[in-house]
């Protein structure tokens, strides 16, 4: 049987365990061309919360009573005369919150040799990873030595982020919840300073980290922190929109930044970016950040609860803050 | 004598004429190298109303008991051993709200050959057909054949982005307030539709006129006009961030973008600019737009009042909408 966790309600603010149903479903027999993969993983991430939602987007929103979409990282355990995979591959897709997929292998890429505990996959080395890379350095246009500024910065794309940039020579400060993240982000990660921004003023932070402004600002939380971050760009600066994790669960309209302005008077840059896009590139991330982790110039942490049954209290944590790495979902018994 | 427009007190929403001192002072005698020009006309634009604010913006706030800054064209009418600057020459600069000025020609550009009606170098030839043409070509990153929507699309820089996407071969929708308006830019400045946002709901007039949705948007008013373009672009949209007028008297927060993470889902660019970072071309799109002009394909329009003492009372039409085309004060007398 194949344990699976369904939307069967809109969320409403945050996700309700009502808005969810645990199935157990058949796993059917495999087609022509298809493979069988039992999924270990599920990655939890802030943009499920947006495919929930009934609204045009990048991508269609998942509809109700359809399992819910999720990363994942899986084996392949059965196959039905498929070219490119064979049993035992390891593999990353799109696989959804269940214990089993069936697929034909489309948007599933074989992980070609492990050099890295596996949950890495799904963080720094799958699509939370493959953000940070193409983010900073593609669309935020990062260049040796600038100041970058990331929020989130304890989180699975912000960590990564800000370690990419310091070792691009860059300053970098975090801006992240609590002071235990805060101190992981420079004691551990190198960041040059962290803002917690539950217990400091973000402004008076970024004015004393900052003192020649922001070049680069990775947002991954929208709100307030992002007009704080507007407020203090220079010249030429690149805003990279990545998330707002502070706005997902909002009842009420979005907050849009009031410091956009600030855009005009800095010849600013604000640009939204999409990791899909980036698909046909992921392998030349991959390599080279493995390689930096294998050297010990990057650090990866996974935060890994365990249960299907427990999907949506371990997606709270995305919301709550109360998570510490990745969060990563293992679904396999 | 030469009366001036002093800034005496900083505007508090709408500015009122006790924010304003109408002063004669002395023409001062003239240093080795300085020149005495003759201001026929003053410039009244909406950046106007952000310099009288006390903020770090991208140029230094007016002082309090200074001349107002303004664009200005008039003629050399004095010279004490200028270089580049002779009697009666036709001169544009930053000359501000006053009959005379004293310079050294800093700032200050010859008109080198006047091809067309004086009052259009302060207009489509001027700051705000330079601010058109960099930002639709260079910011907006303009492609023939796009779907370009602008606002305040009947006024002075607004008109002259729609008319060079028409040649650029885009479509063109405007965006003004009033049925005159609308009328204009349809009918005599061949945009293929306009919205009247005072009668009309922007949204539905957008999803009418743009049923693929928008490439480029230049913005000159911010606010919900923003925020609609923002629900409505298109992949890979670039956002021209030239001026935010519906904001500019509020006496509260700046309105911020609600849809911003439209950026996001469609990797959408929004991008800030300033005219002046284009001075060294400004010839070129001179030249470029006499050109136009000459050949019929672009039009202009100046709103001429006259008198130096109804400065502030004019300068309302710009927020008020009560004037047809480029707005512009006559000072000489």
């Amino acid at each position: 049987m194949n344990k699976q966790i369904l939307l069967v309600e809109r969320p409403v603010g945050l996700p309700k365990d009502s808005d969810w149903k645990l199935n157990n479903a058949e796993i059917p027999e495999l087609q022509d061309g298809e493979i069988l993969v039992e999924q270990d993983y599920i990655s939890l991430d802030p943009a499920m919360r947006g495919w929930t939602k009934d609204v045009r987007s990048y991508i269609p929103p998942v509809g109700l009573g359809e399992v819910m979409r999720a990363g994942t990282l899986g084996r392949v355990v059965k196959v039905n005369n498929h070219p490119n995979f064979k049993l035992g591959d390891v593999v990353t897709g799109i696989g959804g919150v269940q214990q089993y997929s069936v697929t034909n292998g489309k948007g599933y890429q074989k992980v070609e040799s492990v050099q890295r505990p596996l949950t890495e996959y799904l963080g720094t080395l799958g699509m939370p990873g493959m953000t940070a890379y193409f983010g900073i350095l593609e669309v935020g246009e990062l260049k040796d030595g600038e100041v970058v500024v990331v929020s989130g910065a304890a989180g699975a794309v912000g960590s990564v982020v800000g370690q990419i940039a310091k070792i691009k020579g860059c300053t970098v400060v975090g801006i992240a919840g609590g002071k235990d993240k805060c101190d992981y982000v420079v004691n551990e990660l190198g960041f040059d300073a962290c803002i917690d921004y539950k217990n400091e003023n973000v402004n008076a932070g970024l004015k004393q980290h900052c003192p020649k402004g922001i070049d680069v600002y990775f947002d991954n939380v929208g709100g307030e922190i992002l007009d704080a971050a507007l407020g203090r760009i220079r010249m030429h600066a690149r805003i990279v929109i990545c998330g707002a994790i502070s706005q997902y669960n909002s009842e009420t309209t979005v907050k849009g930044p009031s410091n956009y302005l600030s855009l005009l008077v800095n010849r600013g840059t604000m640009r939204g970016m999409v990791v899909f896009d980036y698909a046909a590139r992921y392998n030349e991330a991959r390599l080279q950040m493995e390689k930096w982790l294998n050297e010990g110039k990057m650090k990866s942490k996974e935060d890994v609860y365990e249960g299907i049954e427990n999907f949506n209290e371990t997606l709270h944590r995305l919301f709550n803050g109360q998570k510490n790495g990745k969060l990563i979902l293992k679904v396999s018994e």
